[in-house]
């Protein structure tokens, strides 16, 4: 990257917030491998969601040729932040380099990670227990971010990980504390969504980790960065309740 | 790909059709190249044209990384196919392999695939004669449709191609051709999107190859192919004669 030197900008916490929240507010991603028959990078539609370390993960199927591939060369790319209306390369994009891990079923990680692909893909409950359907982490190694026009950034594999003492604890505790969450503030997962939250209804949260929530509304989703990285459970209902105040009531 | 015997279809014509419907109604792309510097694949987003000759174009900047790739490795892959609502699984979508081929400026090629590229990018005027700009044009070698949960087929390069005598000759004439459309006719734009016009204005043609015409309203892009090609002017402004009763009046 060393000759992109001047059309880069220096990576700042807001440049690093737009890059995290373009990865894990992305229900799908255009992923690329290296097919091991010709050689060619290969790009493909794969469902994302992200373990409780912000790891991205994928569910797919041991036919499709991205499976193969990774099996071969554990090198992968993902394309996050989708187009909206207007000239597609005015809006923000990700691309981040991984490593693919294949998850072992039967493991108490297997079970984190299903549970919370599910809580975001409810569909994908049809196939997720099949036989010939695996779940990778994509673990960062390296990410550019595309701002739009002139707003190139570079990003190390690090700033896109959740690094807490508390993302064991939380994930242990997760569904109790949405549950809970839902009976004393019904009126949460709106809030969290924010100005995006306009015109949709039926907001709830499908996700929560020790750097923020996800919540979604039909196929529409948001996520909710906290200020900073929770270190435990406490803390990231601490931040969760300064949801209540965070956006005014309409 | 042969291990997949079990879960792809035959390739027919209503597959044939629908992958160069999602080829060339693309107004940009995922697109997949190889790293030079770490041999990882990489994926990023472009604009995506065609020539006339029905391969996909794309305009891009000598400062990013996917064009260093192209420079240093031809090979590439195109995912077209954006998802709508609902689940993106559900969606069709297309993996074009191709191999890049450089288009030299000041040559008859560039002129022609700059006036095409325009007519559907109008906002790339600001930017598509920047000496750091380049098209390449993306040859397609093989593709693979996923239309759909359970419905896989492979393609070959050559059903991605408008093979047409009739090809130079029609692109010479296709600005006059456009013109004297829209001055005896001027809801055919409009009636080529079909169903797809609905709630949408302003339809205008920014396409017009041998296969079928390109329309677009603001950021959508319809495509209209043909029921065969045409192999030479005269029948391709037959077939577009056909356009006028191929869907009744509203």
């Amino acid at each position: 990257m060393k000759d992109q030197a001047s059309v880069l900008r220096e990576t700042d916490g807001e440049a690093r917030k737009l890059a995290r929240t373009l990865l894990r507010s992305a229900r799908y991603a255009a992923i690329a491998v290296l097919d091991p028959e010709s050689g060619f990078p290969f790009s493909s539609r794969v469902l994302l969601g992200t373990d409780i370390d912000g790891v991205p993960v994928i569910l797919v199927s041991g036919l499709s040729t991205h499976t193969r591939a990774l099996d071969a060369d554990r090198r992968a790319s993902l394309l996050t932040g989708e187009p909206g209306k207007g000239d597609p390369l005015a809006h923000a994009r990700l691309t981040t380099q991984c490593l693919a891990e294949p998850v072992e079923r039967d493991t108490d990680v297997h079970a984190r990670i299903r549970g919370r692909f599910l809580s975001r893909h409810s569909k994908a409950k049809l196939y997720v227990d099949f036989p010939d359907f695996r779940f990778f982490r994509l673990v960062p190694q390296s990410a550019s971010l595309n701002g739009g026009f002139g707003r190139a950034y570079v990003l190390d594999g690090e700033d896109l990980m959740i690094r807490s003492s508390g993302n064991e604890a939380l994930a242990a505790r997760a569904d109790a504390i949405v549950l809970n969450l839902i009976e004393t503030d019904s009126d949460l997962a709106r809030r969290a969504a924010g100005a995006k939250a306009e015109k949709r209804i039926d907001w709830r949260i499908c996700g929560l980790d020790c750097a923020g929530i996800d919540v979604i509304s039909g196929d529409f989703l948001v996520r909710y960065e906290f200020d900073e990285v929770a270190e435990g459970v406490e803390g990231a209902c601490s931040h969760i309740s300064n949801i209540k105040y965070a956006i005014p009531e309409i």
